[in-house]
């Protein structure tokens, strides 16, 4: 029985890597489907790729995760598959498949990939996606080979985890920092709703977002509808983060941020009885 | 018998945002096949991504057609299901479904889709394409529900109409608008080619088209071959609409127009015995 | 029994052209797969793209390879269907499908398309990859026709060769050229490693790679994790070329080079005892 592959890389569409890895699944496993969930995630960056598997993996139909962001390609990092109770998870090992690994329950098996009957032969050593990666997930999918195939169990059981920050709680603030901005110009921080709560706030109120000597007054609102169009609001995005958005345009352009930028929240001085949204300096 | 599903988006391609909706369809419906139609189609542009589904529908399988460019997100537009012979439609009741259900024949039945058993729950309430559309869409698609599964019906029958300016037909002159600047820089306009045909204009006949005070005077050709390379060419183009074309350039630049720029028609001052293919704002 | 479709095209994603070719190729032919090879190849430039499909074909499932880079789309150029041990291909004759036809082992019959019947009815005559190419590609793949069915064959056997610069050796050095700049910056070449071996160099030795009048002194590395962060490396890259990278950083931006751009290749002056890595213009 085929199980689905779901795959995300950094390899862009300019050119037919995306398209080669697809072939060579397909030749492998033709009756295996596979499901991109992205391949546009900036070069070489780890930690956005591995957050948006993150988000991704609970949506995502149970069988093989394939995930490469891989900028230690050609060094000695490991290629390694992880065997979860969600499926397996293919990729090297540099943090990448940390967080949705433990996001599904944890490893209950990890091998170092190094069947070289796996293997594509290939002149150069570089794509390792084609060669490598995408022949382990389509065995994996297919079921034509189980995890231990692959290469020998990496004994201490332990692999490459993800260093995310976490959001500081001090006296009457917390220090976080944008962990990803998409798309629509949302930005999504590392703090959740409970680290709001903890300041005394509640939906409904206003909340001081500060970036640098910056200070924003931004209602903490339900939905886009609450605020006026063109204004800024603080929210619990879709992936249960506190984000900031902006009513019809982009939050992240109104608070001058992008992915690593520290961010400051707390209650606004003078508290919720005055609401000014938007930018407001003097508050 | 499951049916396929045509998917249209202004998701973009830098987050997980579309491969998470296929992740829900395939959790959901794993036989049905989702074909995307394009998911760069500007942030929350309805007009242009609602032409863009008017152009396609003939053109793809019957099932569902599943569209989500939703500005509105959060706010009191509804979410809607539509029945047409053609299949169904899903997605946000804001014009963007409109022209290609009027296309297949109008709608036969049409329902808000507030049904919560489908909804998948969510920390936030901002992406309903995940929560809410796509799991409509891909019940629709397997059979295991029928539209009336989904929601009420919206008794009057009507559902929020898409505004596109028509051409107005003046003594001497059609003024039109651009809909649409595709991928290879070609301008598609209001005009059909009647329009044209009652200004006494017929294909070979020169156009002059007028962007602001810049007179342009346009051969209408056949085909791209039917121009020297670089030369401005009018043409019916394959969505059968007048459009204005540059073999083997950028038509858009050469004209400085894009999306709701007016451009005026008529005949050339002369008549049509010289040719001046290209920039001619003396004639 | 039917074979999947690999489709790679200019047609860009910011319409709705791939989907719609998608569809229709659904409507034909529902069970047939279709595999994205690449849509985001520069506008009309055949050669690029036809080199992509030459590094992609041995990867890509047998059966149909549409391919539709047309810049000559409407004038007298040919609409082909070639028959090969790998599948059938179809496209324009214009050298995008030579190189990968030749890397199957060569045509096994050649026919221009021309059936009126599977041809879509359309109001303009531009958008062939719907209404031509996409309908011979779904029938072949279905197995509902072969290609004697689409049209004559050609009856001299020849088609549209792809015209690519051969790498040149002169007494001391190889006059090559940039054949291709990836998604990270990676600088393909027209030479192969026999190249360079003929200068006497091997894996392990510095190359002098000159662009203009700057030259650069680059190890022949193995792996990427050869060299520091930073510094470039010259090594034969996936598609089995010589190329030029860029260890963690973009190698066209550090040689200043993109496609058709020349740079000769030689032993560095002095010898290799001293390995200078990087910019080193007074070598």
């Amino acid at each position: 029985m085929a199980a689905p592959i779901s795959f995300l890389s950094d390899f862009g569409r300019v050119d037919e890597f995306v398209g080669v890895v697809h072939g060579v699944i397909a030749r492998i496993a033709p009756e295996v489907r596979v499901i991109d969930v992205g391949h546009d995630f900036p070069r070489g960056e780890v930690r956005i790729a591995a957050l948006a598997l993150l988000r991704a993996i609970q949506y995502l139909p149970q069988g093989v995760a394939l995930a490469v962001v891989d900028p230690g390609v050609g060094t000695e990092r490991r290629p390694i598959a992880v065997r979860t109770e969600w499926g397996h998870f293919v990729g090297p090992d540099n943090g990448l498949l940390a967080p949705a690994v433990a996001m599904v329950g944890g490893a209950d098996r990890i091998v170092s990939i190094d069947n070289p009957e796996l293997r594509i032969p290939s002149a150069g050593a570089t794509f390792q996606g084609r060669d490598l990666f995408a022949p382990a997930a389509a065995v994996l999918a297919s079921g034509e080979a189980g995890i231990d195939d692959l290469g020998p169990e990496i004994v201490d059981g332990s692999f490459m985890p993800l260093m995310v920050p976490l959001a500081e709680r001090l006296e009457d603030r917390v220090l976080g920092e944008v962990l990803w901005v998409d798309h629509f110009g949302n930005v999504s921080t590392n703090l959740g709703p409970d680290d709001l709560v903890d300041l005394g706030l509640k939906p409904g109120d206003d909340v001081s977002v500060a970036v640098g000597v910056t200070e924003h007054r931004v209602p903490w609102a339900a939905a886009y509808g609450d605020v006026d169009p063109g204004k800024l609001l603080l929210h619990v995005d879709s992936s249960g983060q506190v984000a900031v958005a902006a009513r019809g345009g982009r939050a992240d352009e109104r608070l001058g941020v992008g992915p690593h930028v520290s961010v400051t929240f707390r209650r606004p001085r003078g508290g919720n009885r005055i609401t000014v949204q938007g930018v407001s300096p003097a508050v």
